[in-house]
Formats: C-alpha cells, structure tokens, sequence
C-alpha cells in the first residue's frame, strides 16, 4: 500500500525480486504439495471439501466461482466447537447471574433464576425459550457494548469447560480450523452464521477462528445510542433484535452478506435453513452437516444416542432425511476426523 | 489461487517474471504520481484527505491504522449523489404507486395514495414519516427479494431524474468517486451507510460505487423465509426492520461491521451520530460533511438557503455548529469541487 516507497526498490534490487519472488513461489508450490486437511481421514467428506475448491477455483471448470462471490458459512455451536453440555454463552450467563445475585435477592425466590443458584439441573434442562430470555436480559443488557466485550473476556479467560477442564476456546475442532483456512487460502471469505450471540462471539472470533468482527452473523439484542455525555456509547438493551437461527440464518445471510453462500457447515436443524438457502444460489454448492456420532473423544447425541439433545442443537431424523434427499454430506466425527481439538494429538 | 499452475510458470519463465514484476511496480510508481483526487480543487478539504491517507497508511507514523481495520463510511443521499428534489428511491416508490393504482381502485380517494396519484406536489412535501412508510409498505413489500431487485433493475434502467434528465446514477459526484477510489487504493474498504433501502442500494451499488453488496449498510424491512414450495424465498414483510438513520447510522455501523471506521462521510444531521461514534474510535479519525452550496451546477440548501428542505437531508445550522466544535471538515460543492459529474467535464 505504501507505493512511494517501491520506485526505489525497484532501482535498487531487480535482482533481489526476483529472487523473492522466486523463493516465495516455491514456498507456495511446496505448500500446495502439502495435505491442506491432515486431521481429516480419507473418505467421502474429505473427497467432497477437496473436489469443491478445485472445482470453483479453476476458471475452466463450469463450477468456476468469481473471487468475489467465494462465500463459505459455518455455524460454531457444534459445528465449529463443543456445544456440549451447555452451549458456551449460556454458561458464561449462568456464571453471570451467580454474580449478580447478591444485587438481586429477589432472585433466591425467582425463577428461572432460583434454579440457577441452587444448581438445580433438572429445572435448568427444562428450560423454555422464555426462560432463558430472562436470563439473557438480566446478564447481557444494561451496559454497554464496550463493557459487554470486557465481560466476555474477562470470563473467557478464567472459565474452564466441564470434563475437559480447559478454556471455552480450546475446544474448537481442529478439523474445521483446516477447512475454515482451507478455503481462505483459496480466495473464499469464511463468515460464522450464529444462533448465539453475534458480540458474544466478536470477542474472539478472530483469535480463535480468523473471521474477523465483520464476518460474524448472530443474534442480538436492541443496542441504543447514547451521546448525552459527550462520550458516544451503545447501550445494550433486555429486547430481542434478531434471532439468527432457523428461518433467520437464511434471513441473517440475507441481510449481513446479500450474496448465497456456497459452502454451508451446521450440525443442526437450526442449520437447515442456511444449508437450503446455500442450496439455491444456482451453480455447484457444498453443503455438509456434522454428526456427534463420537461418545469416546466428544459426545453422541442427536442419532447416534447416547444423550438427551434437550440444550444442544438436535441432529434429529428429520435433518438426516433431508439431508439424504439433498445430498447434503454428514461428516462423522468418529470416522472422518483423526483428531478432535488442537490439544490433542490424534488421539 | 490455482496455486497447482504455478510450479510451471517458474520453471517455464522466471525472466518473463521479472519482466512483467517490473512492469508491474513501474505502473505502480507512475500511478503514484498522479493526482489522486484530480476533480478537487486545492484546499483545505482536499489536503484533509490527503494527510489523512498518508498517516494512516505510514507504518512510521503514531496514527498508523492495520489494513484490517481500514474502514470508512459514506451516506449515499446528498453525499455520494443528488438527492434533490426527492431520494432516488422515493421517486422509485411513488413510481410503483403509479403502476400498482389499477390493482388500487381505493387509493383515488385514500391518502398518501391519492395525493401521489394527483401529482399534488404540496401534499407531497407535507408527508409525515407514517405516509411515507404506508407507501414503503405497498410498494416494496409482498414480494421476493429477487423479485424487488429486478423491479429496482428495471426502473434504474428507464427512469430520468428531473432537472438533468439522466438516470439517477449519472447524478453520483465524481469527487466522491475518487474519495472511495483513493480510499480503496490505500487498503481501506468502503462502505455504504445510508438511511435508504438496503436491498435497493445493493442493485447498484457495486456498479455505480465499486461498493459490493455485504458493504452496504442501511435501512430494511423484515423478510420472512419460505420454502414451502422447495424453492426457498424471502419474502419482503410490510414491517419496518431497521431503521438506519441518525442513530441508527452508529447502531448499522456496530451491527454490520463490528468496528468504529476511521473515516466518515455525511451531508446532514441524519449523518451526525456516524461521525460522531467514528471520532469516537480512538485515534487518528476524519470527519466531513459535503455542503450543498452550489445551486447553478447542482443545487443549494441547508444554511446556503435557496430551497427547502422539507423532502431532504438537513444541514441545519446546528450541525454546522456541532462540526465546528468537533473538527469536522465542511466540504463547499461550490468551490472545493472542479466537477460535479463524471457526465460534466469540469463544468
């Protein structure tokens, strides 16, 4: 960008480019040698993520995809990282209404808030949408975006996910990190399409994915500006904006990006909306969908059993109908993935 | 990114690399020495952009920004083109109550209809924002958002703007043009954040601005997605989504892009709080506003006088106080600008 400073390169060192760039191809070439998916076991998942990004990347092939119209979009819970037993942000607001209670006593007596101090899982399982809104209300709303984001970082970076006892953000699935860089490095711009919270996830999105703020589709709740100090803030409100799940992901693609995806990643029927909304942008698409399947290394849920869906995203016979009908590709967490998270070493 | 074609290029050519490196850089160089806002006059707002670029992209320099970071925003009416005597997309939309009328019998004796109908010009300047989103309502909603583009597709290609008697993108100021272009140059993404339709700028906008469709921020209705039918749609609901005007522009802003821009451009006092939260970033920051001083080559309003303002962006004197105050810069259409038009040449 700073072009006022290449006329004297140029004069100085033709020779020296050259060179560079000559070193820098070769690095690309070596690189291209490289399995771009080494977490990923031969198999049809692969084959299809492989096969997709040769195709819409060579100008010969009919599936060939204008560099600006390379858009990939992926859900996170479940998809991108465990969502297992609780989805991150609901513990991150159960920490939160155990931390404002002593400013609440009412609470003691209230639900759903009782249930939650008492650590009453049953109740907490049974949960409604209404529920979990108050919840959302009481935690998130009433500050502004700026504090909203120390908060999440703050508890980010003390809180520790249960049986793995790690960071939230450890346990996002090394697999996906490849694909996600996959397909960067093949010119498509890769966006998370959330049912969670779009400034929840803002916080570390670029850190531990490399989708920057402005990639991140979510839900959200009504922001008000407030310049009466001279200071501008946004000021989060206890009112839904948008929920970005469902019919709203195809909605929220709609509104955030304006162009069809073409690659989709979800885990859910919460996903099928934008996997079918990907589906209809005319031309060649990857639309695949990952199955919990792995009660060793992660968890089962949805077909593969093994534990109630209630709070996590459900892969139900319906999602695997559809996605047969489609032929949308489910990803095997047990039989395509060599290894599950960063921390662990294809165990 | 067809990284596989590339081992053979080296070994076939690496004289023929240099070549065309250096051709390349030496384009550059020349480029460089260009001016690159060559419809500006010199002074004070002009040299305002020029510095501005030349901090933030200068590694050396404490107000430095990351390419990623780079962003700034530009409204579309009265700042990027005409707005004057109506919003282009008013016009559109008394248009449509035109073709919509015989579906209408009712609306010859149901205002707003029947003030559109009658061509009555002083009920016209005279509607409330509630006439106005009636007429929103009957003629962008009850249909397809593939459907609404080519109706906003067709009228773009028919339409004439009065006075001029051009399409409506003729009428976008070249000066601005370059703005954006420069900007670009310089690794700065630009958007648009306008109080307009965003899914009507979106038809053009890449066209007409360079401006791709996830860069354009503004105003909606809901949109409800169907696939009742196997082929899914969003419909275009009667209902007001967002509204992305005056505060809003802060809430579009933080919504969409998730990051304060470095560089704000408005005309009126809907744009204030865009340059407010911009200046509100941190850093080194650029604010302005395009004065609509110039009633022989386009026209003048706001504390030039000479029209009203009713149907238009306001630069009331308590904007150009608040510019004053904080630092923003005044561009004179009269005297700032050589050219209005890309169609006038220097006019």
């Amino acid at each position: 960008m700073r072009i006022r400073a290449l006329p004297s390169r140029i004069s100085r060192a033709p020779l020296t480019a050259l060179l560079l760039l000559c070193i820098s191809l070769a690095g690309t070439a070596a690189r291209a040698q490289e399995d771009p998916l080494p977490s990923w076991n031969d198999g049809a998942a692969k084959q299809a993520i492989l096969t997709f990004i040769k195709a819409t990347t060579d100008q010969a092939n009919p599936a060939y995809v204008k560099p600006d119209d390379r858009i990939a979009t992926f859900d996170q819970d479940g998809t991108l990282w465990t969502e297992h037993p609780l989805y991150a942000q609901a513990m991150f607001a159960l920490a939160r209404v155990g931390q404002l209670a002593p400013q609440h006593p009412e609470w003691k007596t209230k639900q759903p808030f009782q249930a939650v101090l008492t650590g009453d899982k049953q109740a907490l399982s049974k949960f409604t949408e209404s529920d979990w809104m108050q919840i959302v209300a009481a935690t998130h709303a009433g500050m502004s975006t700026a504090d909203f984001q120390q908060l999440v970082q703050g508890w980010l970076a003390t809180a520790k996910a249960p049986r793995f006892n790690r960071p939230y953000t450890d346990l996002v699935y090394q697999p996906m990190l490849e694909v996600m860089q996959y397909f960067r490095a093949n010119g498509y711009r890769t966006y998370i399409v959330t049912g969670g919270g779009q400034e929840f996830v803002r916080v570390y999105s670029e850190q531990v994915y490399g989708v920057p703020p402005e990639q991140v589709v979510g839900s959200s709740i009504v922001t008000k500006y407030d310049n009466s100090t001279g200071k501008p803030v946004l000021m989060r409100e206890p009112k839904v904006f948008f929920i970005d799940d469902g019919p709203g992901k195809a909605v929220g693609i709609n509104l955030f990006i304006g162009k069809h995806p073409y690659a989709a990643f979800g885990n859910s029927g919460g996903d099928a909306a934008m996997l079918e909304w990907t589906q209809a942008g005319g031309g060649k698409h990857l639309m695949m969908l990952v199955h919990h399947d792995d009660g060793v290394r992660e968890y089962a849920y949805g077909p593969a059993g093994g534990l109630p869906a209630t709070q996590v995203g459900t892969f139900s016979d319906a999602l695997m109908t559809e996605a047969q009908k489609n032929g949308w590709i489910v990803i095997s967490m047990k039989n395509d993935w060599k290894r599950i998270f960063p921390f662990d070493e294809g165990k």
